[in-house]
């Protein structure tokens, strides 16, 4: 122990995750409210800033923390740009503010016999004019010499000049100060946080029933998309599917002639002109010219291309051959295939992430990932990574990100909430949820309340899908066209980021019987569609984004509140920007059936309304106005023609010529 | 990254101080639950132990952690020896066990073709019978060639042979398996966690009111601190006392030629043979072998001295001369003495723990521990430890109880809660409280659960003081004796660890007036005493001493409960042994003038007792025996008489003969 060890004693810093071993994340722009117990022996006064840096930066930038009670301490950063950040704290006993300090009760006990006090003051004014830059030092000098000439009162004064009080806070003697260890923050893109996802197999994109479309067929599927106002294209997987053991339409073992095969099986290592694997395109979809070309087109209408990292192997893929020591081998030496007892998934290898060759596979993944971001793919949405190491996402993305920085990966782990919460803290910007499953008012309510209130809304980013190739749910089955309005609302409103699975704007909602599965499922097969089928709610998706967009305060996590609402079939939520230039009002139904009727509380003072004052609440999906005073205000709705209101509320700000105007 | 990185996740472990930072702390025999999130990608069965040692011992000890909800796990260890112990957790995806459910997931559904599956098994085996000792080796070859002969049927059997299970368990492969972080346990020794101390001046002995005892002249008041049932001797400062700016009677910046001095004030250069500092006794207690023949004397009794470990230096000390740089320099270079603007501390020089020799100064007073350490001391009071760095302590403690570990510290630092909490993390083994300044029931209800219910439990053992030679509380000066029987059956009972400064027998409580200060302190002045003066509470105290000795549920520390009296003036506590073998039930009444009563709860569940079940309420300061039946009992308090009940509650065993008998 040859170096000091730490003087003032910094603990319990909050934001920190598992004891800053992962990063938290914000958006741009997002504040990082920093809190810590910040104290130090004797008496000293204790000075503690708050300092943050983009990653590796030589420099930090720093601002003052402020005590509150009891040796807890605060101070507030925003951080401007994506990418990785961190965060520290350092904290000091402040040799002059403790004299200022001293000084001051000595004065006021009226003692004026201060020569050595005074002297010992000019001493530390002195030390840090050597520290200072400049003019700096010049000024402090000028300090000095003034205190080395000063009576009590004089020297009184200059103590608290806000001059010199300023220039001591700059050129503090930090050489004993303690720093904290860093605390990693990840700020992400603004795709990352604010985006509507459309899903869409591109062999679909014209809705032929008995073949595939291309990738120079996807065009007008993407400008309706567009149109509706999706800004991310998801592809499920567009690699070679692979032949043996490939399945059937429905999900049958036998596959008939011409059948299509499932996405997920990939692999195909007489196909493709680059191994028929991972790095390749099926060529029925086209070539990697063409993908090239619609990741362009689809960049030049503003919106961006989002592929499918899913680590399934086919027992076709290049891999079995190249590398038989990568997958787990049965007593006979064969492979084996994926199961879940008693069932068997005769055309999918599992990979062994600890096989003795582990970091040839690992880095072989990573390739794959760094291939696709070369041709201009920029977020993935990674498959079951649950079944995967934790300890290899949190590898992989690190390492992806040092390269392209704004890549952007979307967990789909259903499954228990702790590991699907360490895969959010491991780099997953997003994650899939249980809001697929969530329906009744009191269970939306409470799981909407601890994505954006607990301490998950610091790492664990929801992506609202309403459904998925594999998820159709329940809801939307017994509920129909409304049940498809309703969760349209709940997805768009309460989550910056939220996706649809192709279909759901046509309500498309037959299952397998007693399953939560589409029947016809196209990861089998081709699949007939008229996208503009009667009964479609693009209109209302439509109306949907047009309000995300127009609505800062949709496009923010955390500021979620749950309001109340008089009846258990009405959900009633707010959102709010911190300026309350924009506040929103959601009331939804939960019920598909039948109208429903409450009064509704306005949250008038986290508004910033008066009680008695008049606003107006203009709903945004009708365009009607209505001026309402008081918190209480009665609402009608009917799942058919009105399952929601999305009120923007407006305050009242003046009154001109007679007329009020409102915000 | 060339090694697998983690393969489990271990994550939120708890007992943890600062991620593992700090030492959780407890007594010998003491459970440690540890709870961890436990979990690991895919469907593998997860196994995890805990494993515990002696710090830096070769082998851990282990036992299996079971599951809870929701990944989180739980596991118990006790630690049996005192000093530095280790415990972490050590968990692997288990492949004989994830063998043995896939197995029998494809059995149960019917399926016999298993014989892949079978060879696997014995695979997994024969690999266990390589890692295993010779007798466990030969019966897992035994296994693994039964399996590979075996059909479905007898293979299923055997997979769930306890015998194979055990072994495998035992042998199980944790090549991949993930480790946490040791964390750290210190244990204290017996009389860490269990003692009655009493504090006297040595020059106080024999309470004669001009000159001073020496140490050959303590052993009557140490046979009488004994015969009342204490166990710790503890002294103020025993060295030289400087004479430069000595203090006089009451705090007299005058000091009359024959007064003593402040023992506080340490060191003076013109006395002693060892340099007339803090490794030397004051000449006029005696010399170095007096005290050493004091600390036999004491250990002979049974006894053991606890001594006071100061950091303050008179002017007359001989670090002033030797290093001058170890303190404060004025600028025209000059010690600086201590001060409280605009109070001067003229008597003493603190140090300074950041000089630019500061290691010198560090290791010097950790050998001034370690020479005491060398007298046969091993038990220290510290002063004012929360003004020296929290760093020191935390090093010097580790120097010191590595050479000496059986060396105990308690931290006087009446200061905030979170420094006082610091400086119990870094090592303080027992803690000054707030307790004296608790005198209401809600006060004491309220601190009593927060030192032995919260995290505090883990690491903040208090020492429950009565009274010091610095504070004589209000509630003392105004209650009389009634007060102090109070006090006594507060601290006795209410905490493991208790101290009483000499005079408190006596009901000492003259004040200078308006403050919590004694008038006429022995700190500055020879004071005259009758020991065994008229209305002392001697008797009483011995009383509860010998209750403390005689039930071992007074003897720990996070046992107590707060009990319902139906009196805001009655306090009622319960402190229970884990085997429910002894019962205690404390009813004290916090008013030292009227009498009060109360129907008082018996926590019937929690000791075991029936609703309807007679049970004996055995008072233990009378003898007296009630027979109750139902929590609800009547009791009348009088803090002249009877202040307090504390009951063993007997619970009914059996009847014999016609007669109850009762535990």
């Amino acid at each position: 122990m040859n170096k000091q060890p730490e003087t003032a004693i910094i603990r319990r810093i909050t934001p920190s995750l598992d004891n800053a071993r992962y990063a938290i994340k914000r958006a741009i722009g997002g504040e990082i409210v920093v809190e810590a117990d910040i104290f130090k022996e004797g008496h000293d006064e204790v000075t503690a800033v708050l300092k943050w840096r983009p990653a590796g930066a030589a420099a930090w930038r720093e601002t003052p923390m402020k005590p509150l009670t009891n040796d807890r301490w605060t101070g507030s950063l925003r951080v401007t740009a994506p990418g990785a950040w961190e965060f520290t704290i350092e904290a000091w006993g402040d040799v002059f503010f403790s004299w200022q300090h001293e000084l001051e009760k000595k004065f006021a006990a009226g003692l004026r016999d201060l020569q050595s006090e005074i002297l010992e003051g000019a001493g530390f004014v002195e030390a840090a004019a050597a520290r200072a830059g400049k003019p700096d030092a010049a000024a402090l000098k000028k300090f000095a010499a003034g205190l080395r000439k000063a009576a009590a009162e004089e020297a009184h004064a200059t103590a608290h000049d806000p001059v010199l009080c300023a220039l001591m806070t700059v050129y503090a003697d930090r050489s004993l100060a303690t720093s904290a260890e860093p605390h990693p923050v990840w700020v992400d893109r603004e795709r990352a946080t604010f985006a509507a996802w459309y899903e869409f197999f591109p062999r679909s994109a014209e809705g032929k029933p008995d073949s595939g479309s291309k990738f120079r067929d996807c065009l007008g599927r993407i400008d309706d998309a567009k149109a509706m106002g999706f800004d991310v294209i998801y592809f499920p997987p567009i690699h070679p599917i692979g032949t043996t053991n490939r399945k059937g339409r429905n999900n049958s073992l036998r596959c008939e002639p011409g059948e299509p095969g499932v996405p997920y099986a990939i692999g195909n290592n007489k196909q493709g002109v680059n191994g028929g694997g991972h790095k390749d395109v099926a060529p029925e979809l086209g070539t990697l010219e063409d993908f090239d070309w619609l990741v362009g087109e689809v960049r030049a209408r503003g919106l961006e291309i989002a592929l499918d990292f899913a680590i399934n192997c086919s027992p076709d893929h290049p891999y079995v051959k190249a590398h038989p020591e990568w997958f787990f081998k049965r007593p006979d030496g064969t492979i084996k295939y994926a199961e879940n007892p008693p069932k068997k998934y005769e055309d999918v290898y599992p990979l062994n992430f600890h096989n003795d060759d582990w970091r040839g596979l690992w880095d072989e993944l990573r390739d794959v990932i760094l291939f696709w971001c070369g041709h201009g793919v920029r977020i993935f949405r990674v498959d079951n990574p649950h079944t995967k190491p934790v300890s290899f996402w949190e590898w992989v993305i690190a390492e992806v990100t040092a390269k392209f920085p704004d890549t952007v990966f979307l967990s789909e782990a259903f499954t228990r909430p702790k590991m699907m919460q360490e895969l959010a803290k491991a780099g997953f910007n997003q994650s899939y949820t249980y809001f697929t499953w969530r329906n009744s008012k009191a269970e939306l309510a409470e799981y909407l309340t601890e994505l954006t209130q607990s301490d998950l809304k610091e790492f664990f980013r929801a992506n609202f899908f309403t459904n998925t190739p594999d998820i159709l749910p329940e809801f939307l089955q017994k509920g129909g066209r409304p049940a498809f309005l309703i969760r349209a609302v709940l997805a768009t409103m309460a989550c910056p980021v939220y996706g649809i699975y192709s279909g759901f704007e046509l309500c498309e909602n037959s299952p397998i019987p007693g399953r939560e599965e589409y029947a016809d499922s196209e990861k089998y097969q081709f699949k007939g569609r008229d996208w503009n089928a009667p009964g479609n709610i693009k209109e209302f998706l439509t109306r949907l984004n047009t309000i995300r967009r127009q609505n800062r305060a949709l496009q923010e996590y955390s500021n979620l509140r749950i309001q109340t609402a008089e009846n258990d079939n009405l959900l009633c939520f707010s959102k709010a920007t911190a300026s309350l230039d924009n506040l929103i009002l959601v009331i939804v139904t939960v019920d598909p059936w039948q109208p429903q009727t409450a009064f509704v509380h306005v949250p008038l003072a986290e508004f910033g309304i008066g009680e008695n004052d008049a606003y107006v609440a203009e709903d945004l999906l009708t365009g009607e106005r209505f001026t309402w005073r008081g918190n209480r205000n009665f609402v009608a709705l009917n799942p058919h023609t009105r399952p929601a209101h999305v009120f923007r509320i407006r305050r009242w700000l003046d009154r001109e010529d007679g007329q009020d105007i409102f915000a």
